[in-house]
């Protein structure tokens, strides 16, 4: 994976507006909202896709970038007073925070939309890199509707409904990973078999994550014991996904590794 | 432009979530803040731009739709307590007071996600098309803060700056009418003429409605007589660019007088 990162960085660089440019808030706030050196998962999954259906990681790095920018705007959002009302982030002040309310809306707003300018820059099927964004763009936003009901029901006195969990966990966590892992198989010229393998590996890869997740917090809402077997299964679920890929997965497989802890 | 509206409204409810689709919420609240029958002008723009450069209305069903999705959810958006705090729209309680703050937010979101992957559908130059929004989308936003930024100095003693409201215009405004007619053009198969044609068509359309707006409301930036003279110029550079198109026009020159009164 030598050189990914390098790639996600300088791609997000390149897309981001310049310093200065007007509106100049606007523009130093997106950039502050995305910053530098986060973990990456997502675009790392993204350009390791594209290599894992034959291509090259640098096929995806428009893609890369663009699942980055998305899923910063969602974290914008989700931090707003509205939400989840958060005052810090990795450490330093959330967007509405530094910026006030209405600019962090309108930051998230525009990293969206800047999501979709750079996501349709995929040299390789650029129609089906966007609707793969598009559509769990729509999703993640519909995991985090349940979500807000989930934290009601959890706050009362009955059990969370199982299915309405399930559907948490695999829009708002998986999807995003689903995204990244098809917008780079189709940047990097997968059929639609490798499409659906990758498919596969990341919404296992995001439900192992959650269920590992909840592992480590020591609380569950599926209970430790069946927790541990989810957990299991879904990890055997993407390692079985990725076998059936016919380029170079070792770059899949260190990230699912890094993700899982030593699990996978 | 019979059948237009038709085709809009189809094109709508088939890319909207089914009602009770889950979140059965945010289904609801989604088709609940793009309405029905509303004067849907950027979609008609959208559509007769395809016939302007030769093709057919239906040609840009796709991107109509788009990008009366897209407007919306800046329509939600501009309505949150944070931003303009508006109770009603076009009658009704607007959509945060109607399914609270949080998912008013979340609503605006995934109406711009959808946007774009309504955008991908388009058969004809689908990339292209999503870029035009893209750019677009993000232009509507820096017009929005620089908007914020105007209305904070216009409550103050200082004169508005003229470049400053031109950003506002140009952006806010003209914006996505540019979108609508240059996604129109690219699915209707046009030429980087046709486009350029529709492009200044469309801000310069954008202008002259502006320009009107404040001479109705008795209020602009640039005093009246200023103003009469830039929605003359904008105005005749609008019908101008008309006159470049290869296709029908007629449709295009109809939603102008429409918009602009009798002036054109």
């Amino acid at each position: 994976m030598d050189g990914y990162r390098e790639i996600v960085e300088s791609t997000l660089d390149e897309v981001l507006p310049k310093a200065g440019e007007r509106p100049a808030e606007l523009s130093e706030a997106m950039r502050y909202a995305v910053g530098t050196g986060g973990k990456r998962i997502r675009p790392l999954i993204c350009l390791a896709s594209a290599v894992a259906v034959g291509g090259k990681a640098e096929d995806a790095r428009y893609p890369a970038a663009a699942i980055e920018l998305l899923h910063n705007y969602t974290l914008v959002h989700d931090d707003l007073p509205a939400m989840d009302n958060d005052t810090e982030r990795r450490g330093k002040p959330t967007v509405w925070t530094k910026y006030g309310e209405a600019n962090a809306i309108l930051v998230g707003d525009a990293l969206q939309a800047l999501a979709f300018l750079v996501a349709a820059k995929s040299r390789r099927n650029a129609a089906s890199v966007v609707a793969a964004l598009g559509e769990k763009g729509v999703g993640v936003v519909a995991g985090q509707v349940e979500d807000i009901k989930r934290e009601t029901v959890a706050s009362g006195l009955a059990p969370l409904p199982k299915d309405l969990v399930d559907f948490v966990y695999e829009h708002k966590t998986a999807d995003l990973f689903i995204a990244a892992a098809v917008m780079g198989g189709y940047a990097g010229g997968g059929s639609e078999t490798d499409i659906a393998a990758l498919r596969r590996f990341a919404l296992n890869l995001g439900l192992a994550f959650q269920y590992e997740d909840d592992i480590l917090d020591g609380d569950s809402p599926f209970g430790p014991e069946e927790t541990e077997g989810r957990a299991k299964d879904a990890t055997a679920a993407a390692i079985a996904a990725l076998g059936e890929l016919k380029g170079d997965t070792t770059a899949l497989a260190e990230i699912a590794k890094r993700l899982l802890g030593r699990k996978s």
